[in-house]
């Protein structure tokens, strides 16, 4: 348990503490340290509201002043079990009643498991720990909502209040939390997206989770596709196109099927016509992950050493059933758009491509400013091969040294987590940082010694034998969908000028013809040039004009008045930044396109 | 009956007179012209074999040199019969036994119709007619094959040899038919499309119909879909994206449920959770075509006067459940990638929308040296109104003649074919001829009235009031399949530079580093310019290289020796022409780079 964690958990602790001195009758069952904040789950006839809080809080402030040790006992089950009976579990003192849920959790501990107290004040609770020292070491926390749960999570159990706080090692940090939070909640993609007509979701004829993309989200989505293209057509790379769907056997032979049935989309059961009436029908299935497509394409012909490594590209749309209650706007989706490419190369090639990929990932890092970012190696357990992971010990050594040396020698920032890979090969989770500050895990890179095998893939070697490749999977740009919420959060909306749905507006100080004439070559030359350049040529007061172009997040506004026309110029206005002065028109236009051009 | 048919038809009687002469108890079904030629079903103990044919096309050389007139006659229902029943039709004499089918055929002629005999020499046949006058009209015909087909194509009655011919106004127009046909064959799309590599047909794991776009099959997608893509901005058009699938309440709201089910895939059958264990399962289907996905994302935001026309665009992937017997190469497939638009337009708007689309047909036809189109315009029959056609006669009136007038006015090359309009409107089926004259319908251009309408589709106009917006249906480059499909044959693989997968190689006399390092730099110039440029630097004999790049259809090839090297040139090849000379390679480059943007 990290340090902060350990605060949290004590700060749960705290917690029913000071619900106890205002309810005494207060059941409590589970209060773990979660991402951001901890809960403790609690049985009570008051329904407790975000207005009970700062009742609450001025409690756990005076048990934090108090500074209270926390202290661990070791006890045996039957005096756990007395304890329970008697309602000295998560308790001020006895009772009477029993402490019912810690009775259960207490039955429920494994033989042979030491069973701990922890004790702040008069709060006993059963607990395995660990805690801070006292509990003035919680610096900073806060109570933040209040939601249902149902004991165990099974709703056949009753159902408690689960109380939200949040704690920290000091009040600086919290400060910044709940800003950047504020600061997450302007930048909500979902919002941002309305505001800005980028995505429709419809529940009632497309389906939950499917977005239709809207002209301005179809821009971001066919830039960032115009992006992967020249970044892989500068790799080496060379594109292929799959159908959305296939037979069952694609799936039997991936392995996907059965295992992975519950996170596809049920079949089509398609009878061919001219099959005898007893004759089964064939399932197809809508592909969930275009790798099987993508390794028969590599069966389609006759590969030689020389074809290898042989880096096959799509943007695929995969369709997956998130349950129906986790979709999330554009962050948790059932039709994903993948940046996918699966590289097939021998094993001598295998570093220099596992490299090639992350330096990929950095150049993209660049291209959108991302400064912070982390990736997560996940390596195998050898006590478990043959079991979670396939079998083929020396393939796993030689491949998770190459990719840490590769790591290492790349420079790249990187943590290893043991126990974590795929079944089929190591694999890298890439962790980044938005503008604001908050984590988003994008996109990942894996190495796959497995799956080419079970579709008999092979090429001819040098030495004239056959060969398996190794192959592996990469998405720097994860889906459209993540991404562009990542991406609207990332920039609030304001995309920079490459990006932006509308690059530039033409705005007339009003309708007089000699203006609108002026104005009218300077969107053509934009236009020629594929900019998406709109104008403004209304006879509004320009003010109003310029008001709803910044609330359009329009990057470029080039507005033109009586003076502009005389001199050959326009006024440069940028989204957010205001007047940034008169220009000729023929630079204007030359600089637009190059800023688009080199992403800058 | 055009005088072509006349000729074919024609020539089916005189086949039929000679089989008789040579297997006298031939019984003859239905001889009618088809398209390219004609056919006559014959039950005939011998089977009747390409062997054959050189024997019976003499028997109807003598037919012909005798120069017969084909004779009308009118006869009663019951002298027919009578005929048939002594086995008189479809017969030199009295056969004695009847003429089974042509009694068939008889008795099956609704009351109140003529019943007309034709005959030429000794043969009379039961036949609506018309014929040519005499039987030397027929100056060039042909026996082409054999194939068996069920009478009246049922395979519950017996099983008829279906002999088929061609015949032509003259020699040299048989002649120009056959040598297109042999061309044809040569150009044929799924021999090219395997040596090229351009795409592969997975019917084991992925599915018949739904082709695999391989690398140099997908650089053709691509390149189309920029085509369009820059073509539709240049036109205002705004791009969508859309998932392939959708409740059953969209196609049930379209009108395409229950009445086109047939030609869609099967519906998933998905239970979201959290539904009762009573409730129905909700039933997706993949989209056999984008329109009310478009017209879902019309409705997605309140629309004004001001926001039309508004032109929805997207190369969507719908899928077709098409026979698995009818699935022929890329021309008839089950997935399909539309270059779909909808134009959402007020009736003062649509002329000049549709105007527009039709210009966009011609500018295609310039890119891809089209010179012979023909646009079909099938409009309404008002006597079918409320049945075959929606009940809107005014705007049936006013569309057709807006259609028309334009048609007239832009100077387009068209036929008008009454009764074959849509069901919610006009419509214009583009026929093109390929470069060796073959003809296909490759794109369709729809007005609809009646769909938007039952979306409920509406903008506020000017005055105040709801309207319903028209929709034009347009896919100029029809779908990706299809198209590709004709463009193979239309160039025989011999793609113009824009669209050639591989469109450079730079090739060095020999493996010697010197000449490498100079050629390494031009193929880093042209791939940063985005050109599919390749290197072979190896050892073997120039003309070998040189032999295996005419092989792979590159379009341009850059050969390097060292009096190149010497004067800064390169020797350019084109593929099919040859050595074109020396030029300074960076004229080259920017030449290269010129005519593919220019797509010259």
């Amino acid at each position: 348990m990290t340090e902060l964690e350990r605060i949290r958990h004590s700060a749960a602790h705290v917690l029913a503490t000071a619900i106890l001195k205002i309810w005494p009758e207060a059941q409590f069952a589970a209060g773990p340290p979660v991402e951001n904040g901890f809960y403790y789950d609690v049985e009570l006839p008051h329904r407790i509201s975000p207005e009970d809080f700062a009742r609450i809080e001025e409690e756990m402030k005076k048990e934090i002043k108090a500074n209270h040790v926390f202290e661990r006992v070791e006890i045996s089950r039957a005096d756990a079990v007395a304890m329970a009976v008697r309602g000295e579990l998560a308790a001020l003192a006895t009772r009477g009643t029993p402490s019912k849920f810690k009775l259960d959790i207490v039955q429920n501990i494994p033989e042979g498991e030491t069973i701990t107290l922890f004790r702040n004040g008069e709060f006993t609770d059963l607990c395995a720990g660990p805690h801070v020292m006292r509990t003035g070491n919680i610096s900073a926390f806060k109570l933040t909502h209040v939601a249902s749960a149902y004991y165990k999570g099974d709703e056949r159990n009753p159902q408690l209040q689960r109380i939200y706080g949040t704690a920290f090692k000091n009040k600086t940090a919290m400060e910044e939390y709940f800003t950047m939070l504020e600061e997450a909640k302007k930048r909500d993609h979902r919002k941002i997206g309305a505001e800005m007509g980028l995505y429709a979701i419809d529940s009632e004829y497309v389906g939950p989770g499917m977005p239709l993309w809207l002209p301005k989200g179809t821009v971001l989505v066919e830039e960032l596709e115009k992006l992967a293209k020249e970044t892989e057509f500068a790799g080496g790379y060379v594109r292929v196109r799959t159908p959305h769907l296939a037979k069952e056997k694609m799936y039997k032979t991936s392995g996907h099927l059965p295992y992975y049935a519950e996170s596809m989309f049920p079949p089509m059961e398609l009878k061919e016509s001219g099959e005898g009436e007893g004759s089964e029908a064939e399932r197809y299935y809508l592909k969930a992950m275009n790798c099987p497509h993508h390794h028969r394409i590599f069966a389609a012909e006759p590969r030689s050493y020389r074809d290898l490594p042989l880096r096959l590209a799509e943007y695929g749309c995969c369709y997956r059933y998130e349950q129906s209650g986790e979709l999330f706007g554009l962050m948790r989706v059932r039709s994903l758009n993948m940046n996918d490419a699966h590289i097939y190369c021998t094993e001598e090639q295998f570093a220099e491509e596992f490299r090639a990929v992350n330096e990929m990932y950095l150049q993209y890092f660049k291209v959108f400013g991302l400064e912070k970012y982390q990736m997560r190696f996940s390596t195998h357990d050898p006590e478990k091969l043959g079991q979670k992971f396939v079998d083929e010990p020396e393939l796993w050594k030689k491949t998770e040294d190459m990719v840490r040396r590769v790591l290492v020698e790349s420079g790249i920032n990187f943590i290893e987590v043991p126990n974590e890979a795929a079944f089929y090969g190591p694999k890298i989770d890439v962790q980044v940082w938005s503008a604001i500050g908050r984590e988003f895990t994008i996109a990942t890179n894996q190495v796959d010694f497995a799956v080419p095998a079970k579709f008999g893939l092979h090429y001819r070697d040098r030495d004239n034998t056959e060969k398996t490749p190794l192959c592996i999977h990469r998405a720097p740009l994860g889906t459209h969908e993540r991404f562009i919420g990542f991406l609207i959060e990332h920039y609030a909306g304001n995309f920079p000028l490459w990006l932006a749905p509308e690059q530039v507006r033409v705005i007339t100080l009003n309708d007089d013809p000699a203006l609108i004439d002026y104005a009218n070559p300077i969107i053509s030359k934009l236009r020629a040039g594929m900019v998406r350049a709109e104008a403004d040529f209304g006879s509004e007061p320009v003010k109003a004009k310029i008001a709803a172009a910044e609330k359009a997040r329009v990057h470029t506004m080039l507005v033109i008045g009586h003076r502009d026309v005389e001199g050959g110029q326009v006024s440069v206005r940028l989204h957010g930044q205001g007047n940034v002065g008169a220009k000729l028109a023929s630079e204007v236009v030359t600089e637009i396109l190059e800023k688009i051009r080199t992403r800058g």
